[in-house]
């Protein structure tokens, strides 16, 4: 049996917007991933999305309003809603999602990352 | 859209053993718990579960070992897999798994919680 330890785990990498995975779950994964300035607006038409701020703050930005994400916060972003990630200052984040999911969504451009790499 | 900060849901509630929903993705739900002392051995026979520790610290007895996990640390319960949770001191945990999971998993005792508590 073994467990994960979430800063030891983002000791690994330093690359942004490139989620590494931790851990599945089903066929679910979770997935940790530092971010910094802005995303490409994007949005996943066959899943809901989870969000957890492990360090930092984010911003995620809807077509009506931006939400401020800080340390021991989450949101779920409800599949086929557009949405755009950024930080100010490095955050790192864990997302949530099933396996398969595209870091870009509907959108692949130079922000695409190679999908289930592990750490 | 609406944002779950852990601390505000952990002040909520006081009970212990009883799985609290903050969040679904999809069909599969995130649950604040806070524990102390033994829970009952059982299993889940359809499914993985996840245990990320938000405070303290938590023991989980499989047949073969005793892992210890601290806050910023978490594991994956293979499916089928016996094991035990418990904590010396009042620990919160979140877990992840698919909606209508019973806290006992195959076992219905005086332990075992009303499902799909919302916080």
């Amino acid at each position: 049996m073994k467990k994960i330890n979430f800063k030891d785990k983002l000791q690994k990498f330093s690359d942004q917007w490139s989620p590494k995975v931790i851990a599945e779950l089903n066929n679910y994964q979770f997935k940790l991933v530092k971010i910094q300035n802005d995303f490409v607006w994007h949005k996943h038409d066959d899943t809901d999305e989870v969000f957890i701020i492990l360090k930092g703050k984010i911003f995620i930005e809807f077509e009506n309003e931006t939400v401020e994400l800080n340390e021991g916060e989450m949101i779920v972003v409800p599949k086929g809603t557009k949405h755009r990630p950024y930080a100010k200052k490095e955050a790192s984040i864990m997302l949530v999602e099933p396996r398969g999911v595209l870091n870009t969504g509907d959108i692949v451009d130079e922000m695409t990352a190679p999908n289930d790499q592990w750490i």
